[in-house]
């Protein structure tokens, strides 16, 4: 089974790094110019002319980014199958259509407001109450096309620096912690669901992903699992889907947004779960038995953002395993991460301290049940 | 860092995938015409002409395959590093020069003579008492250029069936089982040991490494240490060692051979341990610190031989990790394995022997322990 990716980055490298033991060979379809696998075969295509090549190569066709052109993904799956499908990307991509799915879905999400003006901006702003979040409604990718109003009058800044013509503008919620659930769907409709992660964030980007979390009630988790299913089964999906949630002092959750793929706040499964989130994605989109999501022990998934650190003083720390994306440093690049995994969640925690200390501007986290 | 593989089948793809996550690429030389790694670049050099555009291109050698002219290997360090070195693979691949080696360094052996004719072979087996194995002193691997005489008048018939100049014949050992430890040293000379595994073989193939044996007295385990890490010191060794034992019905453990690589036997700790085999040659030939050997829980490592077997019956097995090589179907090939992980040995003993149902002619094996 050849299995084509759209998309050439590090998602893709780990997809493929899974699939080499399940038989698969890969192709990628690059169309940055700046493809960074490393590993299969890849086809860099910045200008659109080699998708004829890259489909007569491939059995069926995945992706590790789902800012792609819905008409391109739709041509694709007229040729090949595509999972997960169109209907999932159309979607993720649209941040007014992933809120009107919640609704409908009756997943709970912060208050928001549709704007398609600097005025309109203003006035939800003053209707939400400051703070608040404008987000581009397209395009979003870490933290980028987004701003935060601290009072209404940063309308007009924020509408120009973001930039778009449509804008989601969200209520601050009080939330004590952002968390992520990620499940997969095989092509018979079976749903497995990974334990939910604690993620911190800085400077909007992820970097610490901690799982299973020492204090989640096992009734919030079947909340998160309800939801996600509720989005897989609408969506007729196939393969990973992470949905990301903020958790609020009643122990709440509300929605923040979703991805149609595997995800970095799914990584800690690697070496933290019985099957990884990468492996899973595969068995799903080629019809084969999903595999078994326990975790095996308390892990924390560490991004190397930037710079590479001290590799030899990483490979040191107590069970920990090194993933380099084979990148060059950049600053604000994902360039690898870490999964530190322990028998107990405190040791992980002095683990994970010893680990940001050897990564230059990494500041040591505070998980919310510390 | 770019890493030179001598040898491009199945342990050097699985180098391979334990290395994309250190960083590190691959380069392989194949000699044989027949690669199969599939991963990497390959060079393919049945007339040994492009040894030189190899060690243009790779920073340090390693090997899946110890049957290599040890010329070359010297000729091939004069250049760049090489682990382990010459040394190890002159040792290895004469059954002569390993048996003296044990003996020098108090690793007992059954009983065993050198021959260089069929009367020789004949008197052999009678001083030593029927039956005996007879081996080629070089080349052999995975029972090939072995003759068992069940009586000192078979001499003949197995001399010619042998054909090699130089035999070494070995008293029978009344073992209770087959067993192997595998220890890895860095360039530091620090060394770390797995659990000993119990092995299965049929029809001189390795079929089944189960690990940790539930009922290994610790006392064996640091035995078996003990003579590993002679071994290891002696030959200055860095990288991943192999030891075979046979497990005596009074505990004694006789070594039968060894191999400087990565090992079949050592599979199992691709999902049963902390750090599998493969990393850890990779760490220790890099010169990086050598990651934890411990086992998570009871696995057992399922070769997949000749036939594929089914696929998606193998992968709904509990905690079932399949590891194919993309080769082709072909009578006694190896063609993948499967990686078994259970939380008692009870539930891993019944898991196998499903597994075994889903592989064509995998006879169910019976442990020593059961």
């Amino acid at each position: 089974m050849n299995i084509g990716v759209l998309g050439a980055g590090q998602l893709g490298r780990m997809l493929a790094l899974a699939g080499y033991p399940l038989g698969n060979r890969f192709t990628f379809l690059d169309t940055t110019g700046n493809p960074s696998a490393g590993i299969g075969e890849v086809i860099v295509d910045p200008n659109n002319q080699h998708l004829d090549e890259f489909l007569a190569k491939v059995d069926l066709v995945t992706y590790e980014f789902e800012h792609l052109p819905v008409e391109l993904v739709r041509e694709i799956e007229a040729q090949k199958p595509v999972y997960p499908g169109s209907r999932a990307i159309a979607v993720c991509q649209n941040r007014v259509e992933e809120k009107a799915l919640f609704d409908r879905l009756g997943i709970p999400t912060p208050a928001y407001r549709v704007v398609e003006s600097a005025e309109q901006l203003e006035a939800a702003a003053r209707e939400l109450g400051c703070p608040v979040v404008a987000k581009s409604v397209t395009e979003g990718y870490d933290g980028k096309g987004q701003a935060v109003l601290k009072q209404p009058e940063q309308a007009l800044e924020s509408w120009n620096s973001i930039g778009h013509s449509q804008l989601i503008v969200e209520a601050f919620v009080d939330f004590v912690r952002e968390v992520s659930i990620i499940a997969v769907r095989g092509r018979d409709g079976q749903v497995v669901f990974y334990p939910m992660a604690e993620n911190v964030h800085v400077d909007g980007i992820l970097r610490y992903s901690l799982a299973p979390m020492p204090d989640l009630d096992a009734a919030v988790q079947q909340t998160a699992d309800g939801y996600i299913r509720a989005l897989l089964d609408e969506l007729d999906y196939v393969g990973v889907l992470a949905l990301e949630l903020f958790q609020t002092r009643e122990g709440d959750l509300l929605a923040n947004e979703m991805a149609p793929r595997v995800h970095n706040s799914g990584h800690w499964t690697m070496d933290g779960a019985v099957t990884s989130q990468f492996e899973n994605h595969l068995r799903a989109i080629q019809g084969l038995p999903l595999g078994e999501t326990t975790a095996l022990a308390p892990t924390c998934m560490v991004n190397v953002i930037g710079r590479e650190g001290d590799i030899t003083a990483l490979l040191a720390l107590p069970q920990a395993h090194l993933h380099r994306y084979d990148k060059s440093e950049r600053p604000g690049r994902k360039l690898g991460h870490v999964n530190l995994v322990a028998a107990t969640h405190d040791e992980l925690l002095a683990s994970v301290k010893s680990c940001a200390e050897l990564l230059p501007g990494s500041p040591a986290p505070t998980f919310s049940f510390e």
